[in-house]
């Protein structure tokens, strides 16, 4: 419970730290393993003082030694209950040997130590290929892939190993044409053994074996066979990057964090988005005339992915306790490949700390502690993600200048992590920082204002000026959308428009007929909500059946305005609205009367937005004023000579 | 900027412990003074291998000593750049010393530190009689108060120096009646140093001053004068007890947090919940029949509750800098007074380390090191803190039992923060609990499951039990309020009760007439926003003015029923529903139909509960399959023979 059970971890980076930092407010004692005296794990070790730590026979608070060390290992297991990584390059011969060493009666209590997640999982995992293999026969979906054998009947000669492998990796090619992924099996992250052959010809393939397996690495003590070395996978061109956490307890329940769209530069991530969005094409994006086929029913892809997520991690068997990070590609026809598995926390969940009610990596200790696992839900409305990536090799000159990004992010009221890391160099991870938005265009305008004050080339936009949409069209991320049966019904539904522009409620507008683009509607309905979407404004004449179609087919509320047609006064518009079947509610608001579908629009948003609830006080108040200063005007000029203006 | 100032803390209590675990993923350095090596914040201080540290003339990352102890201060300001404070008993003269001495040239840059606040603040605080003295010469409405002054002309006893001191508090009694209240003006905090005087018989006068100056104090080295010893407070009968953190920058900038009700124990602070709602008998509490006096228009109480601890705040001048705990008293006729200031972090503020978008921790960080201060929101609809006060000498068995508090919060997915303290005693805080609701109810829900697993006497029920209405009345909390013009209606309403009590939405249903109770029509609608209250359904027949006219009075979303009178077939209730101004808008439904109207209710709060969203699309699946069943039916039995059941 807590404070019985001491926790080592092999690794002491930025995602060490940050377990550190979530198992002190619950006084967990934690002592980590890295070679470096000030690495970011260090920085925030406890001290010898806790009662944890006096009572073990060597009672340092962290170990100075590499994770791969296999002694360094046993020192550490010897003083703690429960091991666990923060990285997966560990030695997992050394960490099973000592886990089934130790099982029973070694550790800090004598009583045993458990490795989460086990061995074993690490090990399928630090083999990508092996990941691969392990996931495509328990039947997650992957990118088609092939091993990068050897070829047994290539003459063997020392002066050039690597024409061994040019076979297999030119029969890749023909298989799955060009370009196609050559992918070292070990050791590879943040794009690093990752190498993009755009042909089968000689010197290209040449090019990306020796980039792949330096000649020094053939020759090193202990290097792995060459046909250990590399695989290669077909090129997904997919349309987003998904990530999902899971977390799986000892007693094999799992809960999903929400999935989220990851953005990458240079292949490290950058942005990472919270909740994921369908791409615009691959929904019925109101705001985009297509004919799209039927969108899938049900599932949301957020849903999909995170039953993805935890097929994948459930597939790693017994073994896989704690927190893992599962990347996928999200192709353009909605499916799902799943790109790579990490079985520790993952940058793609930094933004859990804040944005949702328990961390991943606090949730990566009730995981390895023994805890029922809570129900985890995402707090705010959206979130986001920035990683400082260093550009010079001065981090305070990349971020912490007056006017740089951390200072505008404190001014925003974002959270902000410096990992404390001593040297800072390109590409490096130096901290991040979260923000959490009342809406997705929320936080992706201040994504976009952060992001425009990172150092270098960070600071070019990148999917950022989305959430800035031109006057008079659609935004990217809209809370509201306005559809209407027909063109002609827009001098009516733009009063709708104005007035959620007054607000500053990111909203879309378009055409949706319920009877002559039924599927669209179809469409629409179903995806609203999995966009974002959080009140339809639907506006129709005569036979009106748009809204109360639209609310059969959506939990959203919608709001309809009985557009008046040529005839009946827009009595048959309000009726054919506002005259639903119980079970299927739709707010009517009055005959052509799109101005107060708007303001019902900002009242349902305001009750989660008290900055909304202000300005529409300060609006009734502005109302107010009005009349009163018409009541003015009538006793200076007279009733008889009082203007009505219309 | 955040790595270059080194920050040094007089105290390291629980809520040092907490402003370290807020410095740390910031990576600011911290410093912490306190006598004892095991303090709750030298668990979690940084190691010494901080470049910050190295730096230092003295690495050390704490310092072992009293913050009372001139000789430790100035060692501490002499390794630091701002000093702090996290508790107000410091030893100010010598604060005040070194402030002004290192002033510009001192510290650990030679350049001079900042004191936050100013030692002259934490004076003015540490006597709670100047304090009062202070903010009601500066027109903050607090208790009426008086000295207890030595009478000058008693006779002089060295045998009783306290015969003295009786004129006074006969005085005091005089002009307050009894009871009132005798407190100490120093070192008064959690209870100690407040006694409750019932009557001025001698008797009861000598055992209030014998209770409150105990005789060994007055023969201590340094002891105070009797005069400056006590003073007196009319008793305030008031309803609840309020707090608010307000932060204030050193360009004096002020940020208020949202008001909470903070509820007591044993005069230690037991829960808190957030934010502040008014009590029901100082509302229009729609559930209840009363005749109030018309609610104030405009401000609501929590707003009027931070505007008050805003001016407070100002009151004490520009070395007011940091973060400050302001409770409050709130009387029946909604007005309040301030209690008392706490010049550092406060039990009441722990709340929005989770709950709000930037902590009290980090707000105090940044005030004191200069940044200018961000928006400040609480993040969820509502949250709530228990603290984990010490019943026995064994905090694992008050707290962390396996069916213990600890890990049902963990459950429930609270955040638990323990504080390491090496001793449990009775009424010591050991800990606290932070749970997130998605509305009032949900939050004391949680609480109440909680408390109810706390050791001894703190588990019996306090104003726990209106979570759980009887079945058929209001909540106390509910998040939809449904009412309706006469009794008549309640056939056509009742529907939407049973469909909210099916979602398990908290709400309340009553009679508000607006053309017979149009008083307690405006008080309804002005007073519901504040109260918790996200939607009104409100039905009505004929001239159906009821709907329309809240609507003008509230800013919350309205949905409209129109009930079918006797004449014109419910079509008169429609239109004077529906056909609302434009600036005014009234979310209307078909007649008589209110189960329509909870379910639109359900789908607004839906839109920012997902687990209502998913309820929505299950109740949808219902229907649906209810109308397949009768397809299959008429499929078997033919039309002839199908008997339609109304």
């Amino acid at each position: 419970m807590l404070d019985d059970k001491v926790i080592g971890v092999l690794g002491g980076g930025q995602l060490g730290r940050m377990l550190l930092q979530a198992a002190s407010p619950m006084a967990i004692p934690v002592v980590t393993l890295d070679p470096d005296v000030t690495a970011p794990a260090k920085q925030v070790s406890q001290p010898q003082v806790l009662p944890a730590f006096a009572s073990s026979s060597a009672p340092l608070r962290h170990i100075d030694g590499a994770f791969t060390d296999a002694v360094k290992i046993r020192e550490l297991a010897r003083q703690v209950d429960v091991v666990t990584v923060e990285i997966e390059h560990v030695n997992v011969d050394a960490l099973d040997e000592v886990a089934n060493e130790f099982a029973a009666t070694g550790g800090r209590s004598g009583k045993g130590i458990q490795v989460f997640p086990a061995p074993s999982v690490i090990r399928t995992i630090q083999d990508k290929y092996l990941q691969k293999v392990h996931l495509a026969q328990r039947g997650v979906p992957v990118a088609p892939f092939l091993p990068i054998s050897a070829d047994p009947h290539a003459p063997v000669s020392s002066d050039d190993p690597l024409a061994s492998l040019v076979p297999a990796v030119v029969e890749a090619g023909n298989q799955f044409g060009y370009p196609y992924l050559l992918k070292s099996r070990h050791l590879a992250y943040d794009g690093r053994g990752n190498y993009v052959l755009r042909s089968g010809d000689p010197a290209a393939v040449r090019a990306a074996l020796d980039a792949l397996i330096p000649a020094s690495s053939l020759t090193a003590p202990g290097a792995r066979p060459l046909a250990d070395r590399l695989y290669a996978e077909k090129f997904a061109p997919f349309v987003k990057e998904v990530a999902v956490m899971v977390v799986r307890g000892a007693s094999g329940e799992t809960r999903a964090y929400p999935a989220v769209e990851t953005i990458h530069r240079d292949s490290v991530c950058h942005i990472v988005y919270a909740p994921l969005r369908p791409p615009v094409s691959a929904t019925s994006g109101v705001g985009h005339a297509q004919r799209g086929e039927r969108a899938v029913k049900g599932k949301s892809g957020d849903e999909r992915a995170q039953d993805d997520a935890v097929r994948a991690i459930d597939a790693l068997g017994e073994g896989a306790v704690g927190v893992f990070g599962v990347e996928m590609f999200l192709m353009d026809d909605g499916s799902l490949l799943l790109n790579e598995i990490a079985p520790r926390p993952h940058n793609s969940g930094h933004y859990s700390i804040e944005a949702c009610n328990v961390s991943q990596y606090t949730a990566h200790l009730y995981a390895i502690l023994g805890f029922s696992l809570p129900p985890i839900a995402l707090t705010p409305p959206a979130a986001a993600m920035l990683n400082l990536l260093g550009h010079s090799s001065d981090a305070s000159a990349d971020f912490l200048r007056p006017d740089g990004v951390v200072a505008k992010a404190i001014s925003l009221g974002a959270a902000v992590h410096m990992y404390g890391k001593a040297g800072c160099r390109p590409g490096r991870k130096m901290g991040h920082i979260t923000v959490l938005g009342t809406s997705d265009a929320d936080a992706r305008r201040q994504i976009a204002e952060l992001a425009a004050l990172l150092p270098g080339s960070y600071a070019e936009p990148e999917r950022l000026d989305e959430c800035s949409p031109r006057r008079g069209f659609a935004s990217a991320h809209p809370l509201v959308s306005i559809v209407m049966g027909s063109d002609s019904d827009l001098p009516v539904m733009k009063q709708a428009a104005v007035v959620l522009d007054q607000f500053d409620v990111p909203f879309e507008l378009s055409i949706v007929s319920a009877h002559r683009t039924a599927m669209r509607m179809e469409e629409f309905a179903h995806a609203a909500a999995g966009r974002g979407v959080k009140v339809v404004i639907a506006g129709a004449g005569g036979a009106a059946h748009l809204p109360g179609m639209i609310a059969s087919a959506t939990s959203l509320p919608v709001i309809g305005v009985p557009v008046k047609a040529s005839v009946l006064d827009g009595v048959d518009s309000l009726y054919s609205i506002v005259q639903m079947p119980r079970g299927i509610p739709c707010a009517t608001v009055g005959i052509n009367n799109s101005t107060n579908a708007a303001l019902l629009a900002v009242r349902i948003l305001a009750t989660y937005q008290p900055k909304l609830q202000r300005a529409l006080d300060d609006y009734a108040h502005t109302l107010e004023d009005e009349v009163l200063a018409k009541v003015e005007t009538l006793e200076q000029v007279g009733w008889d000579k009082y203007e009505y203006k219309k």
